[in-house]
C-alpha cells in the first residue's frame, strides 16, 4: 500500500479501518524518518533541531488554529510538517554541550523498548489490563527499595508481591511522588481513632480538631523543590505551613537551627507532619545530613522523607553512596528515574520503608481495583497510567550496578574536573563546588575580582547588581547561539554578604560530554561577556575607578 | 557492530560510551523485534501474547529478584527474555474481541511519532526544556476547550499562549485532571478574604474556620469514578463527604433528589465544593442531565465539574454531541484522549471554562516556572513530565473532525447492535441498553426468566444468587481461555428489586470489532455457562420446581 491511500480522503470508513491496521509503509514519509531516528539519534536530533534559536512568540505562529480540523491529513504532510514546526524547534536535551538541565543522552536499547511499550498500550492501574507488566513494576519497587534499605531476602520475598502491600509507588515524575509520600504521612499522622475515623473519610479539619492540633507543617531546607508548596496547598496544609530552614555555606540545612524550629512549632501546637531531607538540591546538588535529620525525626516523631529525585541514582554508585548516609532511616524516599538513571521522561518514584505505609491512603471499587486483588491503582494517587516502569526495568538490567557505578562516577569526576577549571581561569568564580555532579558559578573579570576585593560594602553590592545582569545576558545569548546551553539560578552566599547571587548552574550528568566542551563552554561565555555594552564596560569601569 | 560488541562486559566504559552513541544493529535481536512490531502490529501481538492466562502467580516467578543485578546484560538477551517473561503474559488490550476494557487498538502511526517523542525527551514543566512542545501542549488544550466551550475567535486569540493564563492542564490520566479539577474548585472556593491569605497559603483548617463552614462536600450520582473518593481525600476534604445521590433506572443522577441533598447540606453549613456531572460513567456509559445540574450548581453557588473522562470524545461527533448538552455550562471538564480519541496511555486534560481558573493553584520558584513564563508546570499538579500532547495532537490533525465522527458514530451503532443482538437471544438479558457505546447484559437461561417471572420475591433472591455466581464464573473462565474478555462489574438495577446483581460489561469502542465476534463472545459465553457444574444445574432446577 502507498501513503497516499492511507489518507482518510473522505473520511470513508476503508481509510479510517486502514490507519488502525496498515502499518506505515517502509517508504512513507514518518518511516524514512524514524529510520533516520533509529539509525543515528544524535545525527537525527542534531541535524533536525536547528542551532539558532527562534523566539517564541514566532514558534507559536505555527500553533495558532484553535478548531480540530474538520478533514483528515495525510500521515506524510503531518510527519512532514511537524518536522519543521515542533522538531526543529524542540530543546536538545540529549546534545553533550546542553549542561544546564538535569534530562540527558538515553541509551539507544530504550527507543525500540519504548515503542513496544507503546504499542503494547497496557494499563497500570489494575491487573485485567496490565497483567505481567503489574509483578514487573512491583519488582522495580523492590529492587529500588532494596537499593534504598537493603532488607533481607525474606522481606522482598514477603512483601514484594504481597496484594496488600506496597514497598512504593510508580508515578510520573518527582512530584507525584513527593505529593504521594506526604499524603501517606499526613495520613497516617490523622490516622482513626475512637470515634474518629481518619482524615482520609472525615477530612482535615475534623482531624485537626480531634487531635486537637493547630495546624501542620512541613519542615525542610530553605532549597527544597517547589514541589513540597505544592504538596502542602494539595494536602490542605497550606504553602506557609512548608517552614524553611536556612542553610550553612554548603547548601546543607542548619540542622541547629531545624531543631530549633521544631521546638518552636511545637509551642506553637503545629504539628510536623514530616521533616523532608534533600539528597541533591536541584540548584545546587547538595545533600542534607540525612542522619542527623533522621535523629530529629525520631525524636520529634514525625514521619523523615527524603527527596532524593535527583540524588537517589547516587547509591548505584559504591564509591558515592556514603554521601547518602542516613537515606536508610527515612520513611519514605522520591527517586527520578527519568534523571541520573538514564531512563526517558516520565518515570518517577517513591519507596516507602514499611510495606504497609500505603494502606493509609488505600482505595477500592466494584468494578476495579477490587479488595485482595493486586490492582496498583488501589495504592497509588494516579489511575489509568502506562507501563514505564519497563525501561527501568530495561536500564537496570542492562546497565547493572557495574555500569551505574560508572556511569555516576564519571558524572561526578566531571563536575570536580569541571570546578577546577573554573578555578584555575583568573576570569570565573566558582560558587558551589560539586558534591554530586551539579555546580554554580559566574563570570567574574579578574580586575573586577580584584576591585571587589577592595571595596567597600556599598560598592560590592554594586558590582553585585552589574554582574547579575551579566551573567544573565551571558546565560541568554549563550542560549539562543544554540552551541551549547547552561541554565542560571540565583542563590544568597555567604561569600557575597549573602546578597541575591545570579550564577550559572551546570548538570554534568551526560555521558557524552567531553572535557573539551567544558573548556568550549568557558570559551564562548568569555567571548559574550567582552560583546555585552551594558554591564561589561560598566563593570571594568567600576574596576578601575577603584584599582586604577 | 554487532551485538557481542555492545555488551558493557566488564562495564567497560567504551562500551557504556556504546549504548549512547551506537544504535541496534538492523539484524540485533531487539531491531528484529521492533521490524515485526512496526510492520504488522496486530500480528506481532496476536503472536507474541500467549492466549491461555497463565496464573499470576507464575508470572511472579519470572519477577523475583529483589537486587539490581551487579552485571551489565547483552541488549538481545535482555530482550529475548523480556519478550517469553513479559510480552508474552501482556494483556491484548487492542485485540477486537477483548471488549471489556477501555483501551482499544491504536492508529499506527502513532508508534513511529511515540519514538520520536522518546527520542526529543522534552520536558513539559517549563519552556527551556520543551520550547516548541509547549505551544503545541497549549494549542492542543486550546481545540479541546473549543470543543467544549467553542467560544469566539478572539477567545482563543487572547487566552490560548497567553502566559498567566491557562485552557486547561495536560495530566498523566482522568485522575489527576479531577483531583486537579476539584483543587482549583476548592482554593477558588476559600480563596483569600481581608486578613485571610487563602487556602493555598494558610491550609485548608484555617480556611474553613475564617470562612465558618463545618465541612466541605463533592455531590455527585453513585456511578461517579472512584478518582473522586481519591481527590477527596488528598484535598482534605474526607471521603466520606463526597455525597452520593442515587441514580434512575437509567444510570443519570436523581436531579431532584440531588437538590435535596444540596438543601440537607446547606442546612448543616456544609458547604457544597463542587456538584461533578459523570459524562460517562465507567459501569455503564451513561450521561448525567449535565444542563439540570448546571441549574442546580447555579442555584447552589457551587463550582460545576463534569467528568467526561470517558464521554468526551462524544463531541467529536455532530451526529451524537447534544447527548453531552449542558457540558459548555461546566466550569471544568475532565477528557482522556487515551480512551475514546485513540492515544496511546498516559494522555488525560481538564478544560477550564475561565482562563484566569488555575491562578488558583498557582505555583513559582526561581531556578524554573519563573513569574510571567510560559512554564506550563506552574499551573499543573505535575512537574517534570513528558511530551504525549504531541500524540494527541497527531490524532486530532490526521483523523479529523470527519474521522473521529465515524469512529464515535460506528461505535455507539456497534453498542446498539449488540444490545439487539442480546435481546433477541433468549438465554440473555440486557441489563443496561447502551447510550454510548458501553452496555451491560447477563446469561440468563429462557427457562430460568420464565420461572422468575412467576417466582416469590425470596425465590427471585435465589436465583439472583445463583446467577451472579454463573456470571461471575462465565466471565473469569472467559477471560482465562484467551479468545475474548469483557468485564464485569455490580450493579442494582430497579428490574431485580435493588438486589445486586453481576453482570458482563462490555465496551464497543475497538473499531476492528465485528459483529461476527459480538455474535461468537455471546455463543461462547452459552457454551462455558453449560459447562458449569455449579450454579448452572442448581438454576435449572430451581426453575424446574417452579415452572415443572
Amino acid at each position: 500500500m502507498t501513503e497516499p491511500t492511507k489518507r482518510l480522503a473522505a473520511a470513508s470508513e476503508d481509510a479510517l479501518w486502514r490507519i488502525f491496521t496498515v502499518p506505515e509503509a517502509p517508504d512513507s514519509t514518518l518511516s524514512i524518518i524514524e529510520q533516520n531516528l533509529s539509525q543515528n539519534l544524535a545525527g537525527f536530533l542534531r541535524e533536525s533541531i536547528v542551532a539558532l534559536e527562534k523566539p517564541l512568540w514566532q514558534i507559536e505562529r505555527d500553533f495558532q488554529a484553535h478548531q480540530i480540523p474538520l478533514s483528515p491529513q495525510f500521515v506524510s504532510d503531518y510527519a512532514e510538517s511537524m518536522m519543521q514546526k515542533l522538531v526543529a524547534h524542540s530543546v536538545h536535551t540529549a546534545s553533550p554541550s546542553f549542561i544546564g538541565h538535569m534530562t540527558s543522552a538515553l541509551p539507544y536499547f530504550v527507543l525500540p523498548l519504548s515503542k513496544m511499550m507503546v504499542g503494547l498500550n497496557q494499563n497500570l492501574v489494575k491487573i485485567e489490563t496490565s497483567k505481567a507488566f503489574t509483578p514487573l513494576e512491583r519488582q522495580v519497587l523492590g529492587m529500588m527499595h532494596h537499593l534504598v534499605y537493603g532488607e533481607k531476602d525474606n522481606f522482598y520475598k514477603k512483601w514484594m508481591h504481597s496484594a496488600n502491600h506496597s514497598l512504593g509507588a510508580f508515578c510520573s515524575g518527582g512530584t507525584v511522588a513527593n505529593i504521594t509520600a506526604l499524603w501517606i504521612a499526613r495520613n497516617r499522622l490523622l490516622k482513626a481513632d475512637g470515634d474518629f475515623k481518619g482524615i482520609a473519610r472525615e477530612g482535615l479539619f475534623r482531624a485537626l480538631k480531634h487531635y486537637g492540633y493547630d495546624g501542620l507543617a512541613i519542615v525542610v531546607s530553605e532549597r527544597g523543590h517547589y514541589s513540597l508548596g505544592k504538596a502542602a496547598d494539595v494536602l490542605g496544609i497550606g504553602r506557609d505551613y512548608v517552614v524553611s530552614v536556612k542553610t550553612d555555606a554548603d547548601n546543607k540545612v542548619d540542622v541547629a537551627q531545624m531543631q530549633q524550629v521544631l521546638t518552636e512549632l511545637a509551642a506553637k501546637n503545629i504539628k510536623v507532619l514530616a521533616i523532608v531531607g534533600v539528597a541533591g538540591t536541584t540548584e545546587t546538588g547538595n545533600i542534607d545530613p540525612l542522619a542527623q535529620l533522621a535523629d530529629l525525626a525520631e525524636q520529634f516523631q514525625c514521619h523523615f522523607h527524603v527527596d532524593a529525585a535527583w540524588g537517589g541514582a547516587t547509591l548505584l554508585s559504591d564509591q558515592y553512596r556514603h554521601l547518602m548516609a542516613g537515606i536508610e532511616r527515612a520513611d519514605s524516599v522520591t527517586i527520578d528515574a527519568h534523571k541520573q538513571m538514564y531512563v526517558p521522561m516520565g518515570a518517577g518514584m517513591v519507596v516507602f520503608k514499611h510495606p504497609s505505609s500505603a494502606h493509609a491512603i488505600e482505595h477500592h471499587a466494584e468494578y476495579i481495583l477490587r479488595k485482595g486483588s493486586k490492582d496498583l491503582g488501589s495504592q497509588t494517587l494516579e489511575g489509568s497510567r502506562p507501563g514505564m516502569a519497563m525501561l527501568v526495568h530495561a536500564c537496570l538490567q542492562v546497565i547493572g550496578r557495574d555500569g551505574y557505578e560508572i556511569l555516576i562516577n564519571r558524572s561526578l569526576e566531571k563536575a570536580r574536573y569541571f570546578a577546577t577549571l573554573i578555578e584555575h581561569n583568573i576570569d570565573f568564580e566558582l560558587i558551589t563546588a560539586p558534591e554530586l555532579c551539579l555546580l554554580t558559578y559566574r563570570y567574574v573579570p579578574a580586575q573586577v575580582q580584584k576591585a571587589m576585593a577592595v571595596a567597600t560594602s556599598e560598592q560590592r553590592q554594586q558590582f553585585n547588581e552589574l554582574l547579575n545582569g551579566l551573567t544573565k545576558f551571558i546565560q541568554k545569548r549563550q542560549r539562543e547561539e544554540g552551541k551549547s546551553f547552561v541554565s542560571r539560578t540565583r542563590l544568597t552566599p555567604a561569600a557575597y554578604d549573602r546578597q541575591e547571587t545570579i550564577v550559572f548552574r551546570v548538570v554534568l550528568a551526560n555521558p557524552l560530554t567531553t572535557e573539551q566542551i567544558l573548556h568550549d563552554v568557558l570559551v564562548e561565555q568569555d567571548q559574550i561577556a567582552q560583546q555585552n555594552k551594558e554591564f561589561y564596560p560598566k563593570l571594568l569601569q567600576l574596576a578601575k575607578t577603584l584599582t586604577g
